[in-house]
């Protein structure tokens, strides 16, 4: 894992991904040069304290100067922007990619700005925490977690293999897809979970005869599950919901519908129909942790991170 | 905490909540004797095997003898049942007490059977994992949880205090409240989202164009912690949404009518919307973990318990 595989690698956005990425980079030198760059130069210079990179500009056009991979870690809703500034920087032959939750928008958002000299290959690593920014990050968030790859026809073979080699330097396992059979998938996998999150959350927040405190003091029932996908970035959410609207909206219509079924089972009490509704689920989570996608502790393991002294209760 | 509180303590049930309770109990000897009832033989000889109590049976009216405090847990829809079990043989001046997830149900179908000779006082501890039976409990399960106690007025004091010295000394924080507020609290922080969990991962086990191996690979980006909840016991689950119906259609209400809110806003592309929709949601999440009712690490501590070696990846 420490053969440089690229000399310069420029990180458009330094957020959770990108100083992931950084990260990753460095610690197994997969570069040779790391250039960071990021719009806000309080972020940029955080980044400089954390000694994420080799570089640092608030202009993505001189960071990806000399770059033989740039990858563009921002909103989904700022990738046409990052194009327009990189397009006449860009190293002939350099490999662009991005780790945009959405694929099909960040297509129609680049490629027709980005010079024909250059592999653009749409990327998205399935790996985050509910945090964000530069001290968010750390090396082994891509570890074990799947990268899809989502790569226009006629994309030179070699050029994705490089990138695909890329990904499982930082530890992760790569798949290839069509981009709108990944925004259907990411649709179901992702985006409706953090909407639905956002949506019971803020349901909870909003109520009048049960306070907040109370919210909070009974959480561990249930309700501070959808709390972690609730704090995750609104900027990016709302950007993947602006940007996957037509999937998403299908999605919301397909839950509202079993939703709507199950409500009439609980009005018209009828037990069976809940307890299969109930007992159909279960195996899932089990195919899950099967497949190395989850722990195998119960409640996430958070007794083992309080008994080891992370998140120490307060009480 | 080494104080024998009750001679006799009577567990009827032995999942996740009556095991728990049982070691608890024992690790810090609250009671001189322990005996343990469960409906099915097969969960009484695993309760046996693990020494969990001191005497087993599969008849309630047994356990119950000469017991000071008996505890009741079963599904919330059993407790008529148990009720009548017991009613005859429950030792004059005794505490019986449950620990159901839903509040009035439980006083409806207890308080008519029960003698006027014993104490009894409805109660619910805030503590729980996804799984299930006399293998899943631990003893640390209360530690830092809220126990809420919901007892009828008139209810003598001194049993309701030698009750509250229980739940402390099985480490939990005691709450007192009206058995309708309650219904009301647990439909908003418990009972809907363990609803929304179950419609979700049904509603992507039920997808035709993606398959169930893809919402597998890549749940880490959101749907996985939904199948946590969605793991529970569908017999507990399908009893809380028979037993506290109306609570549950008036949340399910509220959520629908703010989910469709949301959805017009993703439709119509409103940005703004569905940026302050997100962004209000964080602080809630900082208020739980400051409240000690969730770990203070990223990703509930998932990283911590893989790298402790507990829930090893298997990839």
């Amino acid at each position: 894992m420490s053969d440089i595989r690229f000399e310069k690698i420029a990180l458009i956005g330094i957020g959770l991904i990108g100083s992931s990425l950084a990260r990753v980079i460095r610690e197994r030198r997969i570069a040779g040069n790391i250039a960071v760059a990021s719009r806000s130069s309080e972020t940029l210079e955080r980044a400089h304290d954390l000694n994420l990179g080799d570089s640092y500009t608030t202009s993505a056009t001189e960071a990806v100067r000399d770059a033989d991979l740039v990858i563009v870690c921002v909103p989904v809703g700022a990738s046409a922007k990052v194009a327009r500034d990189i397009s006449d920087t860009l190293k002939p032959g350099a490999i662009v990619t991005d780790v945009g939750s959405t694929k099909q928008s960040v297509i129609e958002q680049m490629m027709p700005v980005l010079p024909e000299t250059v592999h653009f290959i749409p990327g998205h690593p399935i790996a985050g925490t509910e945090q964000s920014g530069p001290d968010a990050g750390f090396a082994e968030l891509f570890d074990g977690r799947w990268c899809i790859l989502t790569p226009i026809a006629g994309t030179d073979e070699t050029a994705i293999d490089r990138l695909t080699g890329f990904w499982h330097a930082c530890g992760s396992m790569v798949d290839r897809m069509d981009p709108e059979h990944h925004d259907m998938v990411l649709a179901i996998v992702s985006h409706l979970p953090h909407i639905i999150a956002y949506n019971i959350v803020g349901t909870a927040n909003d109520f009048e005869t049960v306070s907040k405190s109370e919210v909070i003091k009974y959480s561990a029932s249930g309700f501070r599950d959808f709390t972690r996908l609730a704090a995750s970035d609104p900027t990016m959410w709302r950007d993947v919901c602006l940007h996957n609207k037509d999937a998403i909206l299908e999605m919301l219509a397909r839950f509202s519908e079993d939703l709507s079924s199950l409500q009439r089972a609980i009005r018209w009490g009828d037990g069976d129909k809940l307890f299969d509704l109930f007992n159909r689920t279960r195996h899932i989570r089990k195919s899950i942790i099967d497949a190395g996608q989850d722990v195998d502790v119960p409640d996430f393991g958070r007794h083992v991170a309080q008994t080891e002294g992370h998140g120490e209760d307060t009480l």
